[in-house]
């Protein structure tokens, strides 16, 4: 049966996160919903991803497979229209190899959160940045975020409720830069743990804020305990920007059991 | 009685437009009623551009007068706190000489009118940009655009509603620029018509589309004739982005009668 790669845009506030469960709204299941309603097929949908309550996506991937050959554009047109009005979008759509899997087959996940540090709230961006109300002090924070890279024990960033197997976890980047009121941070890995992003997020503002020095991410990391953990940082801010793929099929690069595990940052 | 400057950032979706109206919520009411909550003061706020319905602001500048000398920034901390849940933030408020006047002095408005035009629609961006769906060409809409810039009889590019004594404007600038699937228009006068910037950008669209070439936007223009103009482009993609002053009061440049009228942009 022939499989599409779908990439996805949507705006999280209104979805109790990506995955399906029985009584809230999900990202996953609206857009099940819309395959549904244009080829009356029951597919289910696989995502990169496994975003959380409010997180936001400019380039989600999923994989669905529908009986049938369907020109990618008129997949994607179709279910733009039947998604109407949610603000999910189906950017694309192409028919990709049975051995593609939108969670498995990722090699590399992009995230971004962005934070608003002037004293006045965000007025456009209501939900779609954490307003943290004073300035931040950017080198600190890249000075913390420098003791992160790398192959590590992310237990203290992980979230109770995280099901990978592992908490060891590869961080390939993460770029903290200022854009006039904003502080961006552009994390990178193979796969995230539950709240992963969010927690280090948090952990960062602690030292932005000046209420930690930079060298104590260190030691929040290597006590791998939760408690010591800064606050988490809302979901409004958090968007999935992109997920890589190999080129082709069978050329992934080796990979090791934790960093397999499914996204769920 | 010591007089104020405050720059507003808004979203304009729940708003029927900066001015107040009899039955309708309105920008420059819900902010009246935010001053009066923390001074106990019915101040008038004057602004700088009359924005319509659904248009947002980045920078929209107010002015109001208050008995009693107080710090700017803690008008500015009081209004945002009793502006919450709106979406209206105060960026800063200072004190100003009499003089200043948030509309009259006021020597140049900046907008952005921001379309996306990819195929799918804007998910994370409905009703803050025009989705086109369709390619626009950025090099015929530049062409078109030059024909509109400096000192014109603007009547095709008028609502039947506006105000203005005199059809006549400046145009100084109008900036079409391409970022990833997004096309934004920066466009600057010393002030606008009604729906001026809106006109234009949807006779550009026109042009962008290939359905009327460049030069049409000379003849729509000479034609002063409402019914020669594109569809008016709606009004979610258009920000009032900054709002000019002389650096000292009193340095005014020299004002037409034409120039000098209020902006309904």
């Amino acid at each position: 049966m022939p499989r599409y790669k779908i990439l996805i845009e949507y705006d999280g506030r209104p979805y109790a996160g990506w995955q399906k469960q029985a009584n809230a709204p999900s990202v996953q299941q609206t857009i099940e919903e819309a395959i549904f309603r244009f080829s009356g097929e029951k597919a289910v949908l696989q995502g990169a991803g496994r975003t959380d309550t409010g997180v936001h996506a400019l380039g989600q991937v999923g994989h669905f497979d529908l009986p049938g050959i369907w020109r990618g554009d008129r997949i994607r047109d179709a279910m733009n229209a039947q998604l109407r009005p949610a603000p999910i979008a189906i950017i694309s759509a192409d028919a990709v190899p049975d051995a593609f899997d939108a969670r498995r087959s990722a090699t590399r996940r992009h995230y971004l959160y962005r934070i608003v540090d002037r004293r006045a709230p965000a007025a456009l961006d209501i939900d779609r940045v954490w307003d943290v109300r004073r300035r931040l002090d950017i080198e600190a924070m890249r000075a913390g975020a420098a003791l992160l890279i790398g192959h590590h024990d992310f237990t203290t960033f992980r979230s109770a409720d995280c099901q990978a197997r592992s908490p060891m976890k590869t961080l390939d980047a993460l770029v903290i830069s200022r854009r006039g009121d904003e502080v961006l941070f552009e994390v990178s890995a193979r796969s995230f743990l539950h709240n992963q992003v969010r927690s280090m997020v948090g952990t960062l503002k602690k030292v932005g804020e000046g209420k930690w020095p930079p060298e104590a991410v260190g030691a929040v990391l290597e006590a791998r305990d939760r408690k010591a953990c800064g606050p988490v940082a809302p979901p409004g801010g958090l968007y999935l920007v992109r997920v890589d793929y190999p080129a082709a099929p069978g050329s992934e690069p080796e990979q090791t059991v934790d960093d397999l595990a499914e996204d769920e940052a």
